[in-house]
C-alpha cells in the first residue's frame, strides 16, 4: 500500500443552517477543501452520511454531491455506519489512494438534521430496531444506562460527567466554526433539563447541520500541494454487538478498544505518543468510556482523569480541542470528518487559540450508535 | 494492487419474504456464501443497501449484520448508491483485498422492501429531491421519458421494449431463486396495466426482498478454497448528473458508458470478449440503453438487437441469464451482488438450464437512480 497524506480541508460552521440545503453545505465544505489543497481535479469521492433519506428524503448522495460540485463522472458513493459514517468514509478514501486506484480523493461528511424530521426517531435507526427501538428506548436512554453502570462499577460521579461538557464548551468557545461558542459551568450542566437520568440536556450533543471535507493524495505527491502534508499513519475499524443487552459489560466499548488497538499497532505507536485527540463525545459518558478504551487512562478512571484536567487544552492529553460533539455540534455524518479537520489544523499549527503546542501526532475516534462501530485514525507531521 | 478472486457465493430466493426480517435474509445468504467458500473466518465486511432506514427503520446495518452473523468485531460498513449499492459494495471489497488490508472479505447486498413502507416513495429518494421528486415524478415516469425519447430518436418500438421482458422472464423461468419463474408473451407485456406511458406493469421490475453475498480473497490464495476461483479482472465506476433535466441527451447514460470504458480498459478487453452479462434492467428501456452504452451494440440499435434474439440465452451475447431485475426480482441493495452471483455460477459452469456454454468472461453492470451512478465489473476464469 502507498502512504497517504491529507493535503487540504474545508468545513462549514456547524449549527442550525436553515437557509442552506443538504447539497449546499456539502458543496461549501468541498470547495473550501479543494481550494485549500489547490488541486485541479478529483479522481473519486466518498461521502459519509448517516440517514439523509430519513432526514430530508434524499439518498444517492454520492452521485448528487459529485453532480453539484461540478465533477459528475467520477466514482462517488456514500458510506454509512450511523454516526461513524464520516470516519469510515475516510477509511475508504485512504484505501482508494493507498491501493493506487485514485491519486486525488475527496472525503466528506454531511448531515442536515434540522429541517423538520423527527431527529430522535431518525437517530434511533442506529440502534437495534427489533430489540431496542421497538421497546421505546432512544439514544439518551441507552447512554444513561451506560452512565449508571459506570457510576455503579467505578464510582464515577455526576460532577465528573459534567466536567466533560464544561471542558468541551471551553474549547468550543475558541472555535469559530462551533455551534456553541460559549463557556458553561458545572451548575449549568447539573441544573439543565433532565433528559434521561443522570444525563441532562447539557450532557447531550446537539442536533446540527454541517459538513466537512478533506483531500487525500499519495504522500510522495503531497509536497506538490502543501508545505505540511498530514500523513495518515493508521486506520483501524471494528464492530461490536449492536444492542446493549448482548454485551457482557455495557461500560466496555469493545469496538472502540479494538479499533484503537488496530490503529496503534498499524502506526507502531502507543497512547502516550498522542499529542491531541478528537473523540466521540455524543454524551459526556461516551468521552469517559472512550478515553479509557483507547488507553489514555485505565478502565474506570476516566471521570477522575477528566476532573483533574488531564484532557483539557493544557492537560497531558488534550481531548476534543474543537469543542467536541458537545460544543462544536454533531451533524452525525459530518462528525468523523470534522474530527479530522481539527487534527489537521492542530498538526499544521493553525488552530489559533485552541493550538496544542508542538502537536506532531494526532488521533481521531468516531463511533456509531451506542458504540457498535468505531473507527480510529492516527495522523502525523 | 493484488489480484482478487471470488471463492464463494450465497443468495436467498428473491420475492415477498414476509416471514423473514432484513437481518434474517442477509444472514441466510452470508452463511451460504461462507459455507460455499469454506473459509474459517472473515476479516471485513461490506453491505450494500439502498434505504433500510426508510424501508424498515434500520440504519447501521454493517455492524448489525456482522453482529447477527456472529462475527462482531470485524470492520463492517454499509455502502449506498441507490440501486447501485451492491455493485459498489463489491468495488470496496475488491479494494479492501487488493490493497492488502484484508485477506478474506465478505461483500453482501440486501433490501427488505415489502414490509409496509411506501416503496415508490422510498425509491424516489434516489432521484433529485429538490428538482424531480418535489414535482411529483417517480421512477417509472423518469424511465418512461427516456423510453419516449429513445423511440423518437431511434425508432425503437413498443414491441422491442416488450421483448426485453419476454426474454428475461424466459430466463427467470429457469432460475430457482427468481421471484417470477414463469414465461410471459409480448401480449402479456403490452396489455398489462399502464404505469407510465409507454411502460406497463410488465416493463417494470418488481418490489422484492432478498440478499446475496460473495466471499473475496487474494487470487494467490484462492486455490486453497475452490477449484474454480473467479478472478475480478476490472472494477469501473462513474457518476452522471442526478436529474434528467441536466443531461444533454436523456437517452445517453453517461455513467454507464464511462464505467464500462474504465472496466474494459482495466481488463484490457473489449465488449466482444464478453461471454455473458448481467445488466441493470430496472425497466425494459434501461436494458436497451445499457447494452448500447456498454458497446454490445451501436447507439440506437439496442431494441432491434434484442428483438433479433442476440441477447437471448443462445444469442451472440446472452444478457440477464438470471432473469434480470425484471424476473429474478429487484431487492435494490441486493441486486448488484446478485448479478455477481449469476456470473460466478455461469463461469463455474453451475448455471444449470441457464448455462451459457463455455462462458469464460462475464460482466456485471449495476446502476443507481435514472443512471446517475453505475459500476461495471468484469470477471474471468
Amino acid at each position: 500500500m502507498r502512504e497517504v497524506a491529507i493535503i487540504g480541508y474545508g468545513i462549514t460552521r456547524f449549527g442550525e443552517l436553515w437557509n442552506k440545503s443538504l447539497r449546499d453545505i456539502f458543496v461549501e465544505a468541498a470547495i473550501k477543501a479543494i481550494a485549500d489543497a489547490n488541486v485541479d481535479h478529483i479522481d473519486s469521492m466518498y461521502v459519509g452520511s448517516m440517514t439523509p433519506g430519513v432526514f430530508v428524503g434524499q439518498e444517492h448522495i454520492g452521485a448528487l454531491m459529485a453532480d453539484y460540485l461540478g465533477v459528475a463522472g467520477i466514482p462517488a458513493m456514500r458510506i454509512e455506519s450511523a454516526c461513524a459514517s464520516g470516519g469510515l468514509a475516510l477509511r475508504q478514501g485512504f484505501l482508494e489512494v493507498a491501493s493506487g486506484m485514485s491519486d486525488v480523493a475527496l472525503v466528506g461528511g454531511v448531515e442536515k438534521m434540522t429541517d423538520g424530521a423527527d431527529a430522535t426517531y431518525a437517530l434511533s435507526t442506529a440502534a437495534d430496531q427489533e430489540y431496542e427501538v421497538y421497546q421505546g428506548i432512544t439514544f439518551p436512554g441507552l447512554y444513561a444506562m451506560i452512565a449508571h453502570a459506570h457510576m455503579h462499577n467505578y464510582g464515577t460521579t455526576r460532577d465528573q460527567l459534567a466536567m466533560v461538557a464544561v471542558k468541551n464548551h471551553k474549547n468550543g468557545a475558541l472555535n469559530p466554526n462551533a455551534q456553541f461558542q460559549r463557556e458553561i459551568t458545572r451548575d449549568t450542566v447539573i441544573n439543565a433539563t433532565m433528559i434521561a437520568d443522570p444525563l441532562t440536556l447539557m450532557d447531550c450533543s446537539p442536533v446540527s447541520d454541517g459538513a466537512a471535507c478533506v483531500i487525500l493524495c499519495p504522500l510522495e505527491k503531497a509536497k506538490q500541494y502543501t508545505d505540511i502534508p498530514v500523513k495518515i499513519l493508521a486506520s483501524g475499524a471494528a464492530t461490536d454487538n449492536l444492542a446493549l443487552h448482548q454485551r457482557e459489560d455495557i461500560t466496555s466499548l469493545k469496538a472502540v478498544r479494538l479499533s484503537g488497538e488496530r490503529a496503534f499497532k498499524q502506526a507502531r505507536l502507543k497512547p502516550e505518543d498522542i499529542d491531541v485527540a478528537e473523540v466521540h463525545d455524543c454524551f459526556t459518558i461516551a468521552e469517559i468510556c472512550v478515553i479509557e478504551e483507547l488507553g489514555f487512562v485505565e478502565k474506570g478512571k476516566g471521570g477522575e482523569f477528566t476532573e483533574r484536567g488531564y484532557t483539557a487544552l493544557e492537560g497531558k492529553i488534550p481531548v476534543n480541542t474543537s469543542g467536541g460533539l458537545k460544543a462544536k455540534g454533531h451533524p452525525v455524518g459530518a462528525t468523523g470528518v470534522a474530527q479530522v479537520v481539527e487534527i489537521v489544523e492542530q498538526l499544521r499549527g493553525n488552530a489559533g487559540k485552541r493550538q496544542v503546542k508542538g502537536a506532531k501526532i494526532g488521533l481521531t475516534q468516531n463511533m456509531g450508535g451506542s458504540g457498535a462501530s468505531s473507527v480510529v485514525h492516527i495522523f502525523g507531521v
